[in-house]
């Protein structure tokens, strides 16, 4: 197996990707460096972030995204505020603001700003607190790491169980790879360890408009990984379902309420229809600090609307021109709105399983949600 | 009313769209002149067809396109090979085969070329012969003015019978409004006249990937009609859906099956899904000419597989700028795939009606539809 993977692209793993570190020196001041997602597939790039504005920036403009990212991005932004002396409480709050679908977010923050109170609390000085909080950070992202594996392994399981033929041909919205998680990811994760195992013949990846995540950023992946893969545009993936080319659906999670609601970026819920009308699994990974059991059900998740500019103006990637306007180009009459939801919500009657890193519940109920949750070694945040 | 209207935008007419119109004077050459719709809705430019290949290239670039133009540039393009005496039956084949989807192409040009004919057959010589053709042409042109008028009003009937409390907001995919016909359009001419008789509370327009046509063509239709209307993303319909803010579906057509089987732009079908799952009327607009009863079924339908250079590149209309490149940006990793069909197939069971010029068949059953088509005055093509 060794020689045949040295032989194959299928085996070669490719370096990681430098999605996000720490970078501190003894003399110069901390920072948290960002992989730019915004200027992929086309540069990679480094964001230096040296405060917590600028780090609630990259967020808000998605330099850094990705539901388990973006919790692992804030923990180290609180750790940031500490570094810097900074007032730790309003940056938390400022941090955990920043967007409001992603519950990850604000566990990271909570987690990282709980430890740091209370190493306050036991009177540790500023700095010892605001090692604290970063120990704190490095542990969310060392344990997003980990889940990662353990949802991949999980969710290849189910696949395996749901389609005993293997030569799975998966489909996936938005990017839920390497570029959103201290691993190899949550539902791209699953993709990744089915073409590891050879048994992967397809991954249909749906562009994701408006920001084109899955075109820029799971290709991207997808392309890194000598994976079998094809682009397609979102509404075309009606067409796959009635042609009988997909097996299943594999997507992450932004937020999980109680019910096993799952709020993800905008275009799941249409293929969670499209599934259930096609009988076609349909599967949600997404580690156990997605759930949020204080959000009762889907009807109680806040969506996220953004700008409607980014439907109205085409922005592209940087194409390599140093210097160049990121400006966008109007594609509609001057003064059209556009309605522009970030995410929609699918209720778990449409869902087939929830993979988590402590296993999978299926069917999808609030109970079985429940005792994953409680199984889970994440630390909890009330 | 007629005093209101002047007040209002509402019932204030925009001037007509110079789609497409017939040039010729005694020292010129004829000439097919098209609005270029690949340029809109920065730029309104002409594009100057003077044989049948630029035609051609006119109908593959989409320049010139939607189901029942296609049939009139269609027959215009043989009225323009005999007006050129050139081969008018190489020059037929090579229009009928510039896409294969829409069924109205090749209904236009054999009408004109058996027109061309016949004339040359009764002895009239090429000049004659050219001169029924291009009537038969105009004609054609004309029936699609009147059938748009028609169809505006039966599918303004049956939404108000569908939805009797009014206010309707109507959801509608590609562009179906003049830019697509001889009058005012299909889908969108229904939404128009919902508008003029003040009964159009919200026309919700998909953008229509890959190509754009709803944010580029329909806004920028609903705009100049004053219409209150909201772009969107394909995939954010989903949530319109779920949240109830969407009464009904309105699409055109570019294949009508024998069996009601409807073939249109891509993205249709997973609304037609969604429509279902939510019981929202689907409703399809098209003339009889759009129906093809040689055609048994959705199966047998030929859908245009396009280069999924649309896909991976991101091409913006032009900005204004004389001379500007029209080259593609590229949106995924180079030597990306992509799927990229340009239309898909919605089975009879999934619409609520399909709205013809001699009215609408509800339920869509084969012996419904052929008895529309029976009572068309449209001329038989076999």
């Amino acid at each position: 197996m060794a020689d045949q993977d040295a032989q194959s692209p299928v085996g070669i793993e490719p370096p990681a990707l430098p999605v996000l570190r720490w970078a501190e020196s003894p003399e110069g001041p901390a920072a948290l460096v960002l992989l730019d997602q915004t200027r992929l597939p086309t540069e990679e790039t480094e964001l230096v972030c040296t405060d917590v504005p600028a780090l609630v920036r990259a967020i808000r403009t998605l330099a850094v995204r990705g539901a388990p990212l973006l919790g692992i991005a804030g923990a180290y932004g609180v750790a940031l505020a500490a570094a810097r002396r900074d007032d730790v409480a309003g940056a938390a709050e400022l941090l955990e603001r920043a967007r409001p679908t992603a519950v990850n977010l604000g566990y990271g923050v909570r987690r990282a700003e709980r430890a740091y109170r209370e190493a306050v609390a036991r009177g540790a000085g500023p700095e010892r607190a605001a090692a604290v909080a970063l120990a704190e950070a490095r542990a969310l992202h060392q344990e997003d790491a980990e889940a990662s594996g353990r949802m991949a392994r999980y969710g290849l399981a189910l696949l395996d169980e749901l389609l005993p033929r293997g030569g799975h041909r998966l489909l996936t919205h938005c990017n839920t790879g390497a570029l959103v998680s201290g691993g190899k990811g949550t539902a791209f994760a699953v993709a990744l360890a089915a073409h590891r195992e050879r048994r992967l013949r397809q991954l249909w990846v749906d562009e994701t408009r408006p920001l084109l995540q899955g075109a820029r950023l799971t290709a991207y992946e997808a392309a890194r990984n000598a994976m079998p893969y094809s682009l397609l545009t979102d509404n075309a993936a009606g067409s796959l379902f009635a042609a009988g080319e997909v097996d299943a659906v594999l997507i992450g999670a932004d937020r999980i309420a109680a019910d096993g609601s799952v709020a993800n970026k905008v275009g799941s819920y249409p293929l969670a229809v499209l599934a259930k009308y096609h009988h076609v699994p349909f599967i949600v990974v997404a580690p156990t600090t997605t759930v949020d059991l204080d959000t009762a059900d889907g009807a109680s998740i806040v969506v996220e609307q953004r700008s409607g500019v980014e439907v109205t103006e085409l922005t592209s990637p940087r194409a390599g021109v140093p210097g160049e306007s990121a400006g966008g180009v109007l594609v509609a009459p001057a003064g059209t709105r556009a309605y522009n939801p970030a995410f929609d919500v699918t209720p778990p009657e449409l869902i087939t399983a929830i993979v988590t890193e402590e296993g999978a519940v299926s069917p999808v109920t609030r109970a079985g949600l429940a005792e994953l949750c409680a199984r889970s070694s994440q630390v909890t945040i009330s």
